[in-house]
């Protein structure tokens, strides 16, 4: 039912996605009157609910007021059902609201144990060719040391399940010299993940800048959502511009409409390797559910990328891998983490989860 | 000296600069050495120094040891000559160190009353064709709302003195709806703005998310230095990547190639579009003097933009226009100000300041 675009978007996306994908089963979650053009799908279960959470909905109204959304009873495919450890559903994806699907998520599944804070990683191209996974994009505004290192845990085990890399190398986002004061909190993260590295626990290859998400320095980079959320906020608008800049500078004049023929199969090619569709899904990580965040705005190529993502993380284990990367971590590193357990925490769902 | 090429560009850049204002006296600081080339200049007095403040040297290399730098000198040239209030120059201009000449600044010129930290303004090119200037861009790591209020007026008072605009709009960098936990910072930083907009002392235009600053959507956006550095650094390496790419792309087979010839005019005007070293040139406000900063890889055209841009600015009284714009704000809100004044501040040159 999500994104700005709705079922007209993610149904045909799904159908698609159903027809390469021989193996999988389908729970498709909406209201009656939206889902039924998939009545008779092959490997394809009807799920209905009464309600929608809107792309503007507070958390709260998703929490307390909407208790039959779509996105809630898509979310709760994923408990165990009663007196097994299976569920009816190995992956939600979602293009909805990110606010209400984090806040859902967390409220209906629970987070691992040594997972103060679900995160939000999101894929990002560099020039080498490939991805850098960053991680938290807007789920935490306020992080502490041992939140950045329970992302760098969590972005590991996505990494390796997504790419079959078995210590992906981690960066810690941080600034330049130009810095007259340092972050106390960055400074104690870099502490506890060069712990974490020389326990064997992840890859810590050190301090990285803004740019180097680009250049592909490290697989994957971690830093607090609100910094995370600017940063993937910008990269989308200076993209934005410079793709209108492109546009505007081969419309200029007849002559340069006429180099924008001959250029066009190249300037095609290029808007293709930035086109953001292709890694669209990001993974909601520290859950005890695989949840994927499709963007608001996905058209249907997007929508069924974030699928393929999902389904790729359900095929790889991602879940266990990111349970026991944790599991193992705090086996070695309990101090550390066991702080991180007693911080305050406003957020009355932790407290309620801590309890 | 500075910069990563020291004078071999700075010197040609301040000799075009000198050729095309004829109305401006320059002083030149260095080694004897590195800028005796410079001797018969017309309207040119050099000043020797015996040290150089290196790239990678620490601010307390800089501010402890190296006592007679050429950076130290030429920001002493700001400093009002004993028994009046004229200075030897104007403005000072500079392509070093970073962190070495906002704490030299800051040392030698100290702030504004009424200003806690100086911060790093620059602009950057939006789709309306114009800048928005960004701060603080690094100088301060962790800002309390007293501080984002005061960049908000002294970036509102440098866009009306460089680009003539009386009542600049300004935007206070957030996130979207995607954080479930507010940051106190921000929010409270928000109170402080509409309460200075609301006495007319800003045009506040209220919160924007990173692809504001390139949709142009504020004349400036304010946000802390570690949020500032990394979008400026992700927007300067994805620009990197982009640029990359179409390099790339054109490149790839005869037939791309032969495109490249007849498209190379556009790319050529897109690239002029995008090119950094024409908004080269960032200020450092709330000192009592005038530094600007020019970016460490600068060449000769980027320096001489720094230089052009550091002579708008004393030309139009920037100086006196964000001392009057702060005084002016801090007798409206006394509390408001009053209150950043009594935060603890870990810097042992500010405190030195303030006693």
């Amino acid at each position: 039912m999500g994104g700005d675009h709705g079922p007209s978007v993610t149904l045909p996306a799904c159908r698609r996605f159903l027809d390469h994908h021989p193996d999988v089963d389908f729970l498709l979650v909406g209201t009656a009157a939206a889902i039924d053009a998939a009545r008779d799908w092959p490997r394809c279960t009807l799920v209905f609910a009464t309600e929608v959470v809107a792309m503007d909905d507070g958390v709260e109204v998703a929490l307390r007021r909407k208790r039959d959304s779509s996105m809630r009873v898509a979310i709760s495919q994923l408990k165990p059902l009663p007196g097994t450890d299976e569920s009816a559903a190995d992956v939600c994806v979602s293009a909805g609201n990110t606010g209400a699907l984090m806040a859902l998520a967390r409220y209906v599944l629970k987070t691992f144990e040594g997972i103060d804070r679900p995160a939000i990683a999101a894929p990002l191209p560099n020039m080498r060719g490939g991805f850098t996974q960053v991680l938290d994009l807007g789920a935490n505004v306020d992080c502490s040391a041992e939140h950045l290192l329970q992302f760098a845990v969590m972005g590991s085990a996505l990494v390796s399940a997504l790419e079959g890399k078995d210590q992906p190398s981690v960066g810690l986002l941080n600034i330049g010299e130009e810095a007259i004061k340092g972050g106390e909190t960055i400074k104690r993260a870099g502490d506890l993940l060069r712990a974490a590295a020389a326990a064997g626990q992840i890859n810590f290859h050190g301090n990285v800048e803004g740019n180097d998400i680009f250049k592909g320095t490290t697989d994957l980079v971690v830093c607090d959502g609100f910094v995370g959320n600017v940063l993937l906020k910008t990269a989308e608008g200076l993209a934005g511009m410079m793709g209108q800049f492109i546009k505007q500078e081969f419309s200029r004049t007849p002559l340069s409409k006429l180099a924008a023929l001959v250029a066009m199969p190249v300037l095609r090619r290029f808007k293709d390797r930035v086109d953001h569709r292709r890694y669209s899904g990001g993974a909601l990580l520290g859950l005890r559910g695989l949840v994927f965040k499709a963007h608001g705005s996905s058209d249907a190529f997007a929508f069924e990328n974030a699928l393929v993502r999902g389904y790729d993380a359900a095929r790889n284990r991602l879940l266990d891998r990111v349970h026991d990367r944790i599991r193992n971590t705090l086996a070695v590193l309990p101090e550390g983490l066991a702080r991180a357990g007693n911080l305050a925490d406003s957020d009355s769902d932790a407290s309620a989860e801590a309890a």
